[in-house]
């Protein structure tokens, strides 16, 4: 045993309804973190594999989102029917899944095609996040 | 922008008083990873780094933890007062503080010197994180 050969943190950040930059977490269930957790499970991967729920990764336009380490491999849009590819294809096979990357320029990215520049009049965004913030 | 050079993550789990594997943010405040998002923030490396909040790393028994990726260098017993110190030497001048790093045989050990096998007697250890686990 050692460091984790992989570190999956999957956003568990929510905000209220109808937010302008939206969540990752709109119903606060964390179930894709679950979902990671169990596939984690089910394959006998814990050894080497962490499923780790974390708060805001601040790239909630391309939400929900998740991001492989130490690759960082950064994946948006993803759904519960998406976890299985991506341990099979990432985690088990080290063949990330290009279909769900989120292409460089778009990462930490003050604009791009999914994320319009703010409007100057709009105040800041309240984060309801369920204690965990950041 | 692109990627972030360093993303740091922070457990910021909680269990109750007294548990035998200890936890991450006993108060439940938070204070370590704002600490470290404070201090990004005033040294104006936004851009490039992340302080992350997530939820429990388990690594509990070296706790509070802290991981710096991609490098996947861990951190224990991290204090308020040792955040400046990883921030200037890790994350600006690249050089991990080597006197609070987790030996590699500490992280993901089943036993470590830091972590006895726990009693064939034991229950599951309870987890009271604020909705953010695994």
């Amino acid at each position: 045993m050692a460091s984790f050969k992989y570190h999956i943190f999957v956003c568990t950040n929510t905000r209220p309804p109808g937010h302008p930059r939206g969540c990752c977490d709109p119903d606060s269930r964390g179930a894709l973190r679950e979902r990671f957790s169990s596939e984690v499970k089910r394959r006998e991967l814990r050894a080497i594999v962490r499923a780790n729920a974390c708060g805001c990764l601040d790239q909630c336009e391309h939400g929900p989102t998740v991001v492989v380490y130490p690759d960082g491999v950064w994946y948006g849009k993803v759904e519960l029917t998406d976890v299985n590819e991506i341990v099979e294809s990432h985690i088990v096979a080290g063949q990330p899944v290009e279909r769900l990357r989120l292409p460089e320029s778009c990462v930490n990215a003050k604009s791009c095609p999914h994320k319009p520049r703010p409007s100057p009049q709009a105040g800041p965004a309240p984060n309801v996040s369920r204690g965990v913030s950041g």
